[in-house]
C-alpha cells in the first residue's frame, strides 16, 4: 500500500510499504476514505533532520473497517468510521472523566505504537474505544462536503470545540480567538455553537478571517502583539474577553492571550505549546485570577454529538478544507499549507 | 493611635501615629476589635531592606464602625463589621463576576492608598463595597472563639475556600492540599465543606497536620518533592487527585502540584507565587489537560454565606489561631510565626 513518510525538513514522500496487519485482538484495520494534513504536521516538516529512515505521518482519518481482531465488538467489517487522532480504551477512569488523550493505555498515531494515517490502510489499536461508526452514510456516494465535515471530527473541528468547552464558553460570554488557521476557525465555529455573544478573531489573512466572520466572528483584529492587545481591550471597554481560545502555540500568542483576557477569565490553549515555561505569576495570571487550561483534545468524548450535528446540518466544519489532493501528492499538500496557499488539505487515497 | 510598622527585615515596631480621617465620602473609619498577622506578612519580614520610614502593615480586620463618609449607606456607626483584605466597589462588572480583588476601582491595605490594618483605627475606602455587617453579635461580649472564626473571614479561611471553589471541589472529588500553614489548613476545611471524598494534606509539622486531620484531611503525606509525589500517586492508584490546592507559593510546591494532579484535573493556587515563569507546556500541564487557576481570594464574594456558616456553627475556621497577643506585642507575633512557634497570631488592640 501507499503511505506518507517524512525524510527530513521539507522532504515528504509517498511510498509503497507493507500493509498493516492485526497485531492484538483489540486492533482493527481501516481502509482510508479521506485523510488530511494537520498544522501540527508542519512542525517536523520544518525541523526534522534529514534521515535515511522515513517518519510515518498523519493522524486524521475517516475510513471503512476492513478487518477486526477477535476481541473487537463495537465495529465490524464494512462500517464507515471516524478515528479520533489519539487512540484510547474509552473505559478507564481517565477516559470516563472525558480526557481520552491522557488514557494510560492509549497513544498516538505515527509513533512506534502504530502507523501514521496518511496511508491507504491503517492499524487502529483499541478499536472499540477508538473508532466511532457514522450511521447511515455510504462514503462511496456521500457528498464531498459531508465527507469533509466528518473528517474534521477526527481532529481539527473538535480541537477547536475542546478549546471552547474548556474555556466554558456559554451564552453571554465574550471570546477572543487567537489564530486564523484551521483550528482557530474551528474554535470560532465552536464558540458560536456554544452561544458566545461576541467573538473577536485575531488574524491577519483576510481570506481566512473572512471565513471566520462567516463561521461566527463578530470582530476581526489584524494587529498583533501590544497593538493587537490594545485593540481588543478597546473593543471590550478596557476589560478584555471572558474567554481566550489560543490556537497557535507560540509564546507571542500566549502573551497576547493574557493581555486580552478579562480578570477572572479563562485562557484555553489548543495550539501545541512550542515552549515549556511561561509567565503564570502575579503579573500575568495569578494577580487577576486568570484560569489557564486546554491540551490535546479528547475528540472521542465529543464525537457522537458532533456526528449528529454534522449529519443534521447544524454545523459544517468541513469548510476549513480548501484543497483536495491525491494521497500521491501529499508532498504538494504539505508545501501548500506551509506556504499558506492552502488552509487545510484533504488527501484522497 | 497605635499602629504596626516594618522598618526592615525582622524589625517590627508598634508606634503612635495620627488617627485616620475620612478622605472620600465613600470612606469609613473602623475601630479594630481584632487584627492578625498573615503568612504573606512574613515575605517583607524576611526581605525588606532597612529603612528610616516604616512600612504600614496588616490587612485582616474585624471592628466597629466609628464614622462614615456622607455617601456611605450600607454601614453605620456602631456596626460590627468584617473587612475583606482587599477593598472594592462591589458593583462594577468585574466585582459582579465575583472577582473583587481585581476591581479596577479597588485596592489593597498597607499601600499608598490607605493604612495597614494592624492598628487601632483604619480608614476603609469604598466602605459600601468593602465592609460586611455581622448581624446580632456584640463584639464586647462575644466568645473569643467566635471572634477568631469571624476574623478568618477577612482573609485566611476564605482564601482557603477560594482555592477549593476555583478547584471545583465537589462530592466525589479527591483533593491534595499542599502546605500545612493556616491557609492550607483552611483549604482542608473548605474542601471538606464542599464535599471532597478524600483530602491528602502534604505537610511536615505534626501539630499542624494533626489539626488538618481534625478539619477533614483523610491522609497526611510528610514527604516532599519526588518522594512526596510518589507517595500521593501511591495513595491514588497512580492517578493523582482531581484537585490540588497549592497554599505555599514557592516553585517546589508548584512542581509538586503538577506531579500529583490527575489528568484533566485542576491546580488551584492561593499561595502568592514567588516566581513569575513556571512550567506549563506539554510536559507539565498541557499534555494532560491540567487546569491552572487561583489568585488573590475575592473574599467579598463569599462573605455573607461564610458569616452564616460561622454563626450557625457549621464551620469553626478560627481554630487556626493558636496565639493571641496585644497589638503592642505585634513584633513578638511576627517572630513566633516566622519561627513556626505559632501557626497564626491574633492581635488585640
Amino acid at each position: 500500500m501507499r503511505a506518507t513518510f517524512l525524510y527530513g525538513a521539507g522532504d515528504v514522500r509517498v511510498e509503497q510499504t507493507a500493509e498493516p496487519v492485526i497485531q492484538q485482538p483489540t486492533d482493527a484495520i481501516v481502509r482510508t476514505v479521506r485523510a488530511c494534513v494537520c498544522g501540527s504536521d508542519l512542525h517536523p516538516y520544518h525541523s526534522m533532520p534529514a534521515s535515511d529512515r522515513g517518519q510515518s505521518m498523519g493522524h486524521e482519518l475517516i475510513g471503512v473497517v476492513e478487518e477486526t481482531g477477535s476481541a473487537v465488538t463495537s465495529v465490524t467489517k464494512g462500517d464507515f468510521v471516524i478515528a479520533p487522532f489519539a487512540f484510547s480504551d474509552n473505559t478507564c477512569p481517565i477516559c470516563r472523566d472525558g480526557f481520552q488523550t491522557a488514557c494510560p493505555h492509549g497513544g498516538f498515531y505515527a509513533t512506534p505504537q502504530t502507523n501514521g494515517l496518511q496511508a491507504e490502510l491503517s492499524r487502529i489499536p483499541l478499536a472499540d474505544g477508538s473508532l466511532v461508526v457514522v450511521p447511515d452514510v455510504d462514503p462511496a456516494t456521500a457528498d464531498e462536503s459531508l465527507l469533509a465535515s466528518l473528517l474534521t471530527l477526527s481532529d481539527v473541528y473538535l480541537t477547536g470545540y475542546h478549546a471552547a468547552h474548556m474555556g466554558r464558553v456559554e451564552p453571554g460570554k465574550s471570546v477572543t480567538v487567537i489564530g486564523d488557521g484551521a483550528v482557530g476557525l474551528s474554535a470560532v465555529l465552536a464558540a458560536k455553537q456554544l452561544g458566545a455573544e461576541r467573538i473577536v478573531l485575531m488574524g491577519r489573512h483576510a481570506a481566512r478571517t473572512d471565513l471566520g466572520r462567516e463561521l461566527g466572528a463578530t470582530d476581526v483584529v489584524a494587529e498583533r502583539g501590544e497593538e493587537g492587545v490594545a485593540r481588543v481591550l478597546d473593543l471590550t471597554g478596557g476589560e478584555g474577553t471572558h474567554v481566550v481560545l489560543e490556537a497557535v502555540g507560540h509564546m507571542p500568542a500566549y502573551e497576547q492571550a493574557y493581555g486580552v483576557v478579562r480578570s477572572g477569565g479563562v485562557i484555553s490553549r489548543v495550539g501545541v505549546p512550542q515552549y515549556e515555561d511561561a509567565p503564570v505569576g502575579f503579573g500575568s495570571l495569578f494577580g487577576r485570577n486568570v484560569t489557564l487550561n486546554g491540551g490535546p483534545a479528547p475528540v472521542r468524548a465529543y464525537l457522537e454529538d458532533a456526528i449528529r450535528q454534522v449529519l443534521d446540518g447544524t454545523i459544517e466544519p468541513g469548510r476549513v478544507f480548501d484543497r483536495t489532493l491525491s494521497l500521491d501528492d501529499a508532498a504538494e499538500g504539505y508545501r501548500a499549507m506551509d506556504a499558506r496557499e492552502a488552509l487545510k488539505v484533504m488527501l484522497r487515497p
